[in-house]
């Protein structure tokens, strides 16, 4: 189906972008052929470095000339395997797209390229008093271009909401090589199909983005955050849509069970928590605005909600080290689960109040099938990342047919509760195989239409969603 | 192109929806041929009535077979003539599917249909201290599936956001008449292509909406409404994005020159608002929270920022009546203008910064193509509504490219400001011949073909957005 790339293929490489930014060598090519997914691995041909939209738009040419997969490539800490080139050809890195070109305080409105590292740009925003809410957990090491092609999420959206909600307008070099704008750099914008919105979250399989214009918002002066113990997790879920329903909307709302929160903390060498044995779960819960009495008050009344439930002892944070300690007890767990054990995760979401549901029902897959999982994420927003661990499962098992029934089971859960397979992490390679489960044949031969207006050669990052 | 309906196509839509619900006496037609945008009438052979997304699916059936031309309709308040059927054939109104099917307090969701007046629906949250912010100045008449359609706005979005970010979900009925969902009920979803987006703001082109689940949010307990006077029209600009730099968000920032305010003070014979012969535009601002005292010092503070321009006395609203009142002066313009003047509305947006600029240059264009302007609108959001006042043009400029020469510049200025033609009312009818001022080929021709993905036999809404 698709052609290998020949010697004379990597010479109009090399011309188009230089001969330092195309990379042949087995390291290289090692390096961009796996991302955080799992331990997968498929190996490119070749590895490009453009810096330019023209210089993309002449590699698209060319790709689509010779019929060669292009897989674009942000940070590559993508959890779905977006970013892997299961089809070998091209991986198109933005890695030198990593300029902030403009932070306009006029307008509250920023625009980026698309290899620039996500907490570099919340930084760079915040010494304007200016804020970016979307702050995936490998914020430190993603690209903006990878939180767009997955539209990403993290722990404020539960009140600031996703990329999505801040994305105005992109720039775009579509697979067969043209530059287009999707929209407009306005707060509102009813002119035509919104391309912008079809373009975020579609995994770099309609375009790559070369130019990112965001909105923002002012930043919020402070902030407060507590960590509730509670002795069944059931009743943790259950205390997250009581919180909401009590009329208050926390800057952040996270949910960790006690393995969770247990091996972090050993593999961070934390102290802070002591997590007693008769504890089941934990939320991490934080308010944020610009009066300190109004938060203070928020925190109470919702300390009264947790209350009706069986509790603990409530840590409320007393100072900013303290803070940063808990977010980073949070923030570490995939790589804590990760390094304490060989596991899956599943980015499933539901509606809020259906958590309890969600987490009884893993649960009890898990005991059919025979592993345990460990479950954390963003409750506030009812999205729940669980990790299925293998422990002592058999390999034929955990690689083949039969993990999968039991992840077609979890998925089948949440779409029965009104949810479906992917809050933040998108599709990508390894879980389009279940997308059928969630998606009626009609539904997904419109996606598949979709992907050929803007790709009729299907090169660009193939193999993906569908 | 398309056929016409004979009398054999009529017995069998009243097969469909039953005889009471097929309507084609001429009183019926002409009511469904126009909506709000100017004095244009264009009358449809049909109007029927269905009542399930079962009774849509037969009829775009019936309506690709015989290929006959469907206009869907929701209130018709729309302003770029969106329902309107230019190429005859049925009019398909939603006006029976006006059922608020559920309100989930519990995940803070609701399940609605696309008959139901947006005010309507406010009301019926609003009891159980819940909230749904996209409130368009017709919202006392317009439906949800207008709103969806058209991707509407309102004053409250300038904090909130517009439909689009209030839509989880939706069931549609394709051009080829499957029925499908475009999404979860879910806060966040990264699993495949935004079908869910892309319906929204297109325009009844892509499908019909019959299912609309929305996420709502806590009810603001209070708010403070005030009325800044400005003696010169481009401060009062001006001071829109101060607010914004000084970091406050109000939850409305309106903008309305001397003559809007002047004209609907008459219109709706209010004496609230007395106009000083010195002054040329006001801002209406609001600001919304739970905490009265955290709202009054917001207030000052913004009363501080607007303070820096040549202004008069503010008006702070001490009364419930007193608001009412402000917002119904502001609410009333466009009707107003309508019924004072012969007029055409530009729906202008640009970032909220270059607004002087913006309102600068219509008022250019306007001395040298010979009409005045009433300009209003959603200033925070950068949304000015602009009423181009016919007077005494000849009907022959008015009606002729004369007219269709200085609104082309109008949106010209637009582009180059960073904006776009439409920020809420859509493209519609009357704004399409000016899309290729706006975008590329390409960028059409990517429309386009979407659009033939999902209507092949281009049925569904002709004549529109291209």
């Amino acid at each position: 189906m698709y052609h290998k790339i020949t010697p004379s293929i990597i010479s109009e490489l090399e011309q188009i972008v230089g001969k330092e930014f195309v990379f042949t060598d087995a390291e290289r090519l090692s390096a961009h052929g796996k991302d955080e997914t799992e331990q997968l691995l498929f190996m490119p041909e070749a590895v490009v470095q453009p810096r330019t939209a023209q210089q993309i738009s002449a590699i698209m040419s060319l790709a689509n000339t010779y019929k060669i997969p292009v897989t674009p490539r942000a940070a590559g800490t993508g959890l779905s395997g977006g970013a892997l080139p299961v089809y070998g050809g091209i991986v198109l890195s933005v890695v030198r797209f990593n300029s902030i070109i403009a932070i306009d305080e006029r307008n509250l409105q920023a625009t980026v390229e698309p290899g620039v590292i996500n907490e570099v740009f919340q930084q760079a925003v915040k010494e304007k008093n200016l804020f970016y809410p979307p702050d995936p957990a490998s914020k430190g090491s993603c690209f903006l271009g990878g939180n767009v092609a997955e539209n990403s999420g993290g722990p404020k959206c539960v009140k600031y909401g996703v990329t999505k909600d801040y994305i105005l307008n992109l720039e775009v070099v579509l697979p067969t090589g043209e530059i287009i704008y999707t929209g407009a750099n306005t707060l509102k914008n009813s002119t035509g199909y919104h391309l912008t919105q079809l373009m975020i979250g579609s995994e770099g399989t309609l375009g790559i983005v070369t130019k990112i214009i965001v909105r923002l918002i002012p930043l919020p002066k402070n902030n407060l955050l507590m960590l509730v113990p509670f002795k069944k997790t059931e009743e943790a879920c259950q205390a997250v849509s009581e919180i909401f329903k009590a009329g208050y909307t926390p800057s952040a709302l996270e949910f960790m069970e006690r393995d969770a929160l247990d091996w972090v903390s050993k593999h961070v060498e934390s102290t802070i928590v002591k997590i007693e044995e008769d504890i089941q779960a934990h939320l991490l819960i934080e308010v944020d605005g610009n009066d300190q009495d109004v938060l203070m008050r928020e925190m109470e009344a919702i300390s009264e909600v947790v209350s009706a439930f069986d509790i603990a002892e409530i840590l409320l944070a007393e100072s900013q080290a303290q803070k940063d300690e808990l977010w980073k007890l949070r923030r570490k767990i995939n790589e804590a689960v990760k390094a304490t054990a060989i596991s899956k995760e599943q980015d499933t979401v539901v509606q809020r109040a259906e958590l309890p549901q969600l987490v009884k029902g893993i649960k009890e897959i898990g005991a059919r099938y025979g592993f345990r999982s460990v479950c954390y994420g963003h409750a506030g927003d009812g999205n729940l990342h669980t990790r299925i661990i293998k422990d002592n499962m058999p390999d034929e098992k955990w690689n083949g047919d039969y993990i999968k029934k039991a992840i077609a089971e979890i998925f089948l859960l949440c779409k029965k509760l009104g949810g479906t397979i992917s809050g933040e992490h998108g599709v990508g390679f390894i879980q389009k195989e279940y997308m059928h489960l969630l998606f009626s044949e009609k539904e997904i031969s419109l996606q598949k239409q979709i992907k050929q207006v803007f790709d009729p050669n299907l090169i660009l990052n193939p193999g993906k969603i569908f």
